[in-house]
């Protein structure tokens, strides 16, 4: 996570209650729905009468209203203003999406979320003044190139860009040893933080413990160290 | 990461050189262009012609080849049925994307990954034999919900569906205390994993290092402890 | 008929009155007014409008509702989900084709028929659980050649891949000879079964009668034997 | 088969090796199919460039060329006029389909057949002079129509408006028993043509013989009788 | 005019009262018009809603219906098969307008008039039963022709093929001579029958009269006759 | 025939041997082919190539060039400013018509013919210069309904406001009756100019020839004489 | 200005206290709002039902209408030809402009302002009869190029061909110059009008005034003259 | 003039002597088109290749590239990033317009002109780093207003908001007036600069010249001046 994207979180309200999210594609929806489950307000608009009153049928907001977020006496209207956070979920229209975006920070909204769809989608966001930009489908593809050819590596917490933690398949050098014959520290520099069994993981287990082939296992340190692991 | 995913990552060959991928849209190319930039060979098609040049001409592949994957024998011809790996990156046309897995199957390709746009869409290219469906705009909508509602928490692994590691933002009654004082192991059932200064992890903190507000702790532990912590 | 819809059709319900078609279309509105005109019960439905209100003028069916059978909700609340059979008559839109599909299996209606438009339309149609497809325009255009190549086969039964009944012109060199001395079971294999006159069959006719140039005669025997008829 | 249709068969040429058939949709491509695994030579044609290329691909004629079937002259230049027979298969567009069978009529084809897609476009065909018209979804509709509410009956061949061969289901009641038990001919005025065994036929099946539940029999007789059967 | 369509005006009934005219374009709204001015009932109908309610607010109709002429439901529903006459000026849309005529015949329309807009479209229309058909763009190019290219002659009005009643300027030889002086019967085979002065013709004209350069005369004979007047 | 058209057609050059045909449309391909039957030169142009060749494979004209007639430009290249007589017939495209009308009058061609379709249209024509303007669909709709309500009168020839010769069929009341008996000029004030006999007419028939029913008869005189002729 | 435009100008009342405006596009909205803005009564149409409530929503106009102005009938219900003054702007379709400013003028319009598109157009407005015809994307095309050529000019006032006035900016030459010192009227033959100072212009400013770099100043005299200063 | 363009012309180098407009529909044409009539070299691009080669033909360019301006890469292979001013007239595309602001702002390009369509667009161009905005229609529609409001106001020319120099026609109350009898800077405090006579201007005209009525005259003064006029 880089630095403005921590100052962006920080300045988050912790007691925000309500949501407005602008555009109900897939993008939108997904965002609505999960704010919504997890028992937030959640405003929804779109510009498209049908994919409104989709997502009331499918109960993924509190609230939703038909409105062109091109519009500001629109945005006013719908009280859209009023929201301390706002998510543009329009990735397939850059023209209205950075016009909402123009719109929103104009008329003083705190915190503005835009989601884009190109490179240059990006910093026409930022120019016009959006506070996060997120590009989920670059950023899904990133990660699906690096599971794939990486597959012993199951997941990946970038801590910075020198460490990390990983979540592993247990290399077949490893199999049927204990963690303490293991001597990760020693060896490779390396923290054991947890291990699989049967789908659960275990936090700090017994160092007499023995990995198994087909079991997963994280750990933490370096990525230079990480690197020289067996896998 | 759910089972069904562990035995997909854990059939993949690990010494696998090249990857096809059909269908060069944003998550396509996101793809190609991850997998090209680790060094890997990359083949990428797509129905339009001007995405296949604008592939190459953007240097995102080693070859681009025009095709339509509904038609096996433009398949077969394109070699792409020789390929152990195949990522299908048509997220937007269904039927277009369950008919290419539905050939890639039948041609015997023993590893697919096809991106799907819906649920439907989901169930779809499981039932014709996708090895491996990712959904990004879903997961990626329910990420930014997660970050927008719980601020302090930057990001998150989950291990299981009870144990995780948390990064966040050092909670303002921990600031300008020292490790060792916080007693996270006693009072919260918490292991402190690594602390944030300027930008950069120190991993296994010297216990008498203070926290200050503004940076980020990460910590390994059960949901239930993590949601106790006063954030 | 093979034996996969033998097994179907022996499946099916002989009580049953009622049939839901979804589509109504060229072959929705045939298969429709053959059952309406039969004395049953038929819901029809179509995505638009237009159709229904049209099948509903032209009394093909008991009851019509417009709706999207892509979307489950909406097969639900027609009740489409209550049917023992169901017609799928979707034929040129293989996406909507195949979800609906889905749809009616998931939802556990116990005989789902479809209708195709291509190859890989049936096989779709086939991993996602259709019970019995029909694949129309195939079948016709393959019979239509049959007729066009062999015309004094005027309708052929197959039995089996040995053994058929054949509807034939009477040739040439039987004209206005008796049934006796054509001795057809001797000299061919075959059992004469019926002969037409001025458009009726006789059944079992009498050996003294003769046959005539332009009439019509039924046989039984082994394609081999029939391919030694002087046609 | 109705009289006129006999009678257009009865002109057809024994000896014809040769077949031009225009359209190069679904039932087009089955015929032309059909014919050229049967060794006839064809010739196919369409006013779209990309299915005249797909069906010399697809090896489904011996010849193919483009042309637009509406304009006489590219007929003629195409040798369309030397052939015997042609098939008319273009099924959706009404006027097309006229037009082109006006045409060959004019031009003095002996044999046009012609793929009908409505009742209105039958009456159009036959005004213009098409010698047979085929109506494939609306024969293939009102078949299945027939299949589902008689299950037992699986195939049945139509001698006359009163006399018929039917494919049935051995009923429950004459289960176990020998042929010559069923007194077929005395109780029902039928005979008995083939029992089925395996999947094989068996011709003038032994006396002696017992029906088993789930094979088939094959009777010839008058509908009335056929509609005494136990089913 | 020909045969055929001197028996189609002497069977059409003098007292009728009222047309229906199908179509409303520019034709139709001209027959339309001509047809209501001379005090008669017009129907007017079109499949487009906007031209049926221009019809009515510009008076060119006594009545207009909304429908589709290609659905003899509609077209019984709206009275049209109680007429005896029925102009049918849909040019643009052959099939539209060939459909229309066969309803119309098939329920017994004694007079249909159809507008045609190429030579196949006659040929269609006549196959299908109407019973008079006009061409105007055809027929007006051509008169535009013979007008541009003997500009001397202003309209002609052809008796049969040989011998025709023809306009024209008064050629220069003629100017300032009486009729007398011109023996045009004894010199040409004609008779003058009326020439113009001011823009008035008088009728059997006062052989003493001069003929000036720019006025008119006409003369009848055979075109032989006329093609060795000084034009 | 107005005293301005009369006028235009004075001022055509009678040896003109050559025209240009701007549209080839229905009416444009009228106008090309009877100038070039009649052994004219014809340049014809449409800004569709396709209509262009198609004129050339008809023979519709001595030469054909494609050209947007809105270009002044366009137009020079091609010569048509050369040209003493053009014809625009571009009936469907207002503007086209009326922009390429202006151009040609800006270039000087003396003599420029345009059809129009609608009252609007003809008066923009005017506007911007057109000699002489021909509007056929309706002329032709009018021409049709006055046939149609006199169907006695099988076509008319008007003089002037008050004068005609027509055509009509022959009287119930004069049938059987010689020429001498029904003293036309007399009871009329009528002069009989010719009758037909099996499709020929006879110009000045002998006085006791009997007219019969079925044939037809021309006179000249007054409108008010013709509408006593009891027809 | 030429001639033409400053009769126009002369004969606008000057009283005139209310103006319609067809055409609520850019141009045809920002002449509504000048003119409501400086208290005129504005009538706004536009064929485009979305245009016409925005209009009236953004206060531009005291009234609006839906109206076709192609329709004379349209207008008149309108009450648009009882206006001294009609403004059409609708620029980008030709046709639509010219026939409506036809209507205005034959309807008796006095003073008929329309906007062009194109040179043509222009030309089209005028033989319609349009009063004034401005073009403003061509003229604003025109200024901007000579502001960048000429960038010290930083506005021009042309009294005819021959004299101008000019705001330029102070040539560095002059810098620090008193007016007396550099006898603009003795050494160039301009008379010196105005000289800027912190955005506002002194008129005859006092002749000891030192004029400074990055201000203006404004000169009057013939184009000759000017452009010997030294800029 | 405001301020900010005023330190915008400052700017411009004034040797420049090329220019490249991107986007070639009417306003680009016109500056293209002013500019390279004064000599200045012209490169112009739009993406419609039609418009590259018209710009050509009709010379209103030195040279023309067809190129898509949001691609940076096609505006360098251009050299486009090599001027020291580039205008951007894609007024209506506002994506295009902002996307291609950015690039040549981006790539250092010193003076980017863009052309506006609508205030928001004005907004975007700015925050993207236009250095000037212009929006003709907007300014063209408020120049009309004006001069259709103050008739006898043929131009104005606004040095600030408090001081302009117009043109105007010469009040009824001054006919025949002599210059020196008006006593415009007694009466008035305005100063008389010229007078026109038969379309020319006399700068500083005799004061015992008199004025007429229909000829022209510019004065300078203060607005509140100004409108004390007899006007």
């Amino acid at each position: 996570m880089n630095l403005s994207s921590l100052s962006f979180f920080r300045s988050l309200r912790k007691d925000n209650q309500q949501f407005a999210v602008i555009g109900l594609g897939r993008f939108g929806r997904s965002v609505c729905s999960s704010l919504h489950n997890m028992g937030y307000q959640v405003l929804g608009t779109d510009v498209d009468e049908k994919r409104v009153s989709q997502a009331l049928t499918d109960q993924l907001v509190s609230h939703a209203v038909q409105l062109d977020s091109t519009e500001p006496a629109a945005l006013k209207e719908a009280g859209i203003f009023e929201f301390d956070t706002v998510i543009i979920a329009i990735g397939n229209y850059i023209q209205e999406s950075v016009i909402t975006t123009l719109n929103l920070k104009e008329a003083g909204v705190a915190h503005v979320v835009a989601k884009a769809s190109s490179e240059v989608h990006v910093k026409l966001l930022k120019r016009v003044g959006a506070d996060h930009v997120v590009y989920p489908e670059f950023e899904a593809g990133c990660a699906l190139a690096r599971s794939l050819t990486k597959p012993a590596i199951l997941d990946r917490f970038d801590l910075d860009t020198e460490n990390s933690i990983v979540e592993l398949i247990v290399p077949d050098e490893f199999h049927n040893k204990t963690i303490a014959e293991l001597k990760l520290r020693t060896r490779y520099g390396l923290n054991l933080l947890a291990v699989s069994h049967e789908g659960k993981f275990e936090i700090n287990p017994d160092p007499n413990r023995r990995l198994l082939k087909g079991s997963a296992m994280v750990v933490i340190g370096s990525n230079k160290d990480i690197n020289k692991l067996p896998i």
